[in-house]
C-alpha cells in the first residue's frame, strides 16, 4: 500500500511570458495510488534543473512535446524505488529518469517517457549522474566529439563554462589535447574553471569585454565554439572563428525568457567567410552510446583528471525560485534540487 | 605598341553607405602602357556583375581583400588577348580572369590575382563561361554537392532561383533526383524556373507568402536549403526544415546594402531542434576540381538537360546602374555587362 504517501507536485498553470513567475505554477497534493502488476513507485531524491526546461514550457513544435497546462512539470530526476510490482526494478534500487517535479512518480517500470535506468551509488555519488554521467555530460561529450571533432592543438571555446554542460565540454577537450578557453559570469566561476577544472583561461563576461578576452586568450583564433548561451556572446565569438570552424549550438540561455524575438546571430556571414559550420545537437540522439561515454569519463574521474561541481539547493517548495537561478546565472555548477534524503 | 589604346576604368572613389551611389565611383582614362616580356594586354569583352562585389567594396576582413580606394573595381571578365609578350597566351586567345571594370587589363600573363585561363568559344558561347561554366556555376555545383549532399527524393529549396547560382543549384539537384523548389521575385522568373529549367515549383516572394508557398510545395519539409538571400526568407525556411537538414550559406543579397546591422537568422535554434547544419561556402576552395564540374555540366548542356540564362547589358558606362539591378532584383538570369564586341 503506497496510499499513505503524499505526493506534492508542481504543475504548469500558465505558459510564462518572459521569466517564469510564481503564478505560472500550481501546487497540488494527492495520495500515491496503489500500483498494479508491472508498475513501480519512485521517490524523487534529486531533480535536475536545466535551461531546456524553459523551452518545454512554451507551446509549439520542438525536439520534445511541450508540457501541457496542468501537467506535472517535466524534470529529470534520480530517485529510489519505494514500491515495485515489476521484475525490472526492486525496492531500494536507485534509478535515473524523468520523474517530474514531484515527490513520487507512479507508473509502468518500462514507461518510455520516464525511461528509468538503474544507477549505482557505489560507482559515483548520485548527483554526478545528473552531471557528467547524466544528460549534461552526454550532451557535452557527444556534441564536442561528434560535431566539434576536436584535434590536438586546436582552440575550443565554451560558454556557460562553469555550468553542467560547459564543465564537461572543457575537460573532454583538454583530454583531447586542445587549448580550452571558457566564458563564464564572475571571477569565482572563472577561477574555478581554470584552477579546478584545468581550462587554459576563462573570460568573465560580467567583468570585461568578451571580444578583448578572445583576442588575448585565443591568439590563434577559435576552431570550435560550443555555445550554450546565444545572443551577444555568440555574435562576438563569430568574429574570431578560424577557417573551417565548427560551432555547436547546444542552447541559448540568454534568449529563453525573451519577450521579444530571439536575437539571431547578426555575424552569421562569418560562416561564409570562414567556410565554417554551425550545427545543432540534441542529446537523446546518442542514447545508445551513453554507456561508452560514461565509461570513459568515469575512468578519467577515477584517475583524478576530471572534476565536476554541483550546486544543490534543498526543498521541493523552492523549485520556482531555484529554477530562476539558471537564468540569472546564480547557480555555480550543475543545478540540482534535493527533495528527499538519500 | 598598345599605347594607342585608351583604357577607361571605374575606380572605387568612396566606400558606399548602403546602396552604391554614382559618387562612390570615379572614372579615369589612361593609355595602355607598353608591355614587357611575360606580359599581356587583355581587352575586356564581358564583365561579370555579382552580388559579392558589394562586399568587396567594404573595409574589413573577408574571404578576399577589399578593393582599395582609387583602385580599379574588381570584376571577373572574359576578354581577348590583344597583345602578348608571353608564351602562355597568344594574341586572339579568349581568356577568363579578374579583368576589373575597365577596357584593358595589363600585366603578367601568370598574374595570380587575375588568374587568367583560356576559354574555348567553340565549346560554349562566351557568356556561359560566366554562368554555369564559371564562378556561379562552380559555386552552385560544389556548394550543393559537397555541403548539401543531396540524396534522391530529398527536397531542395533555393533562393535567388532565377539568378546565376540558383539556376545551376536547381538543375544539378534535379539531375540528382531531388524535388526542387525555387524562390524568386516575380511571375516571369518563376515561370522561367519551372518551365525552362524544370524546377518542380517556384515561390514568388513578391507575389505571396513564402511560408504558405513552402507549406504547399514542400509537403515533406526541406532537406537542403541553398541560401543566396538571407534575411526574412532564410528565417522563414528555417521554420520548415527537416531533421538533419543542411543549409548552405552562399550569400545574403538582402543584407549587403544595409545601413543597419545584418539581420541574423532569429530562427537559428531550429538548427538545434532539427539537429541541422548551416555551413558557409566560398567557391575558390574547389578550384582544382572546376574542370570536373565543367565537364559534367557541359555534358548535360550538350544533352539538352541543362539551360542557363544570361541578362546582358551593353556598355561600360552603364556599370554603376547595372550593378544596382542585382540588389533591386531587376536582372533576369546571370547579369553580364558587355563592354566590347567579340
Amino acid at each position: 500500500m503506497t496510499s499513505a504517501l503524499v505526493n506534492k507536485q508542481f504543475r504548469l498553470a500558465a505558459r510564462p511570458v518572459g521569466m517564469p513567475k510564481n503564478s505560472d505554477w500550481s501546487v497540488t497534493t494527492e495520495p500515491v495510488r496503489d500500483i498494479v502488476d508491472g508498475e513501480i513507485v519512485v521517490q524523487s531524491i534529486y531533480l535536475s534543473l536545466d535551461p531546456a526546461m524553459r523551452g518545454w514550457m512554451n507551446e509549439g513544435k520542438s525536439y520534445i512535446r511541450p508540457v501541457a497546462i496542468n501537467e506535472v512539470m517535466r524534470a529529470g530526476g534520480i530517485g529510489k524505488v519505494v514500491a515495485s510490482k515489476s521484475t525490472k526494478f526492486a525496492v531500494g534500487d536507485y534509478v535515473s529518469g524523468a520523474t517530474g517535479v514531484q515527490n513520487y512518480w507512479v507508473g509502468a517500470a518500462d514507461d518510455k517517457t520516464a525511461a528509468f535506468y538503474k544507477v549505482d551509488p557505489k560507482m559515483a555519488p548520485l548527483p554526478k549522474f545528473m552531471n557528467a554521467l547524466g544528460m549534461p555530460g552526454m550532451t557535452a561529450y557527444f556534441g564536442l566529439l561528434d560535431v566539434g571533432m576536436p584535434k590536438a592543438g586546436e582552440t575550443v571555446v565554451v560558454s556557460g563554462a562553469a555550468g553542467a554542460v560547459g564543465q564537461t565540454v572543457g575537460q573532454v577537450a583538454k583530454q583531447k589535447g586542445c587549448r580550452v578557453v571558457g566564458i563564464a559570469g564572475g571571477k569565482d566561476k572563472c577561477d574555478f574553471v581554470v584552477n579546478e577544472l584545468g581550462f587554459d583561461a576563462c573570460i568573465d563576461y560580467k567583468g570585461g569585454s568578451v571580444k578583448d578576452g578572445l583576442k588575448e586568450h585565443c591568439p590563434n583564433g577559435v576552431d570550435i565554439y560550443f555555445d550554450n548561451v546565444g545572443g551577444e556572446i555568440l555574435d562576438t565569438v563569430l568574429t574570431r572563428i578560424n577557417m573551417k570552424a565548427r560551432i555547436i549550438i547546444c542552447g541559448a540561455i540568454s534568449q529563453y525568457n525573451n519577450t521579444t524575438p530571439v536575437k539571431g546571430p547578426a555575424n552569421y556571414l562569418s560562416l561564409l567567410v570562414n567556410r565554417a559550420r554551425m550545427e545543432g545537437i540534441v542529446v537523446f540522439d546518442n542514447a545508445a552510446r551513453f554507456p561508452e561515454a560514461a565509461a570513459e569519463m568515469g575512468k578519467w574521474m577515477a584517475q583524478g583528471k576530471f572534476q565536476t561541481r554541483e550546486d544543490i539547493v534543498q526543498g521541493l517548495d523552492n523549485f520556482p525560485d531555484t529554477l530562476l537561478m539558471l537564468f540569472e546565472g546564480k547557480n555555480f555548477g550543475k543545478l540540482i534540487l534535493q527533495v528527499a534524503q538519500e
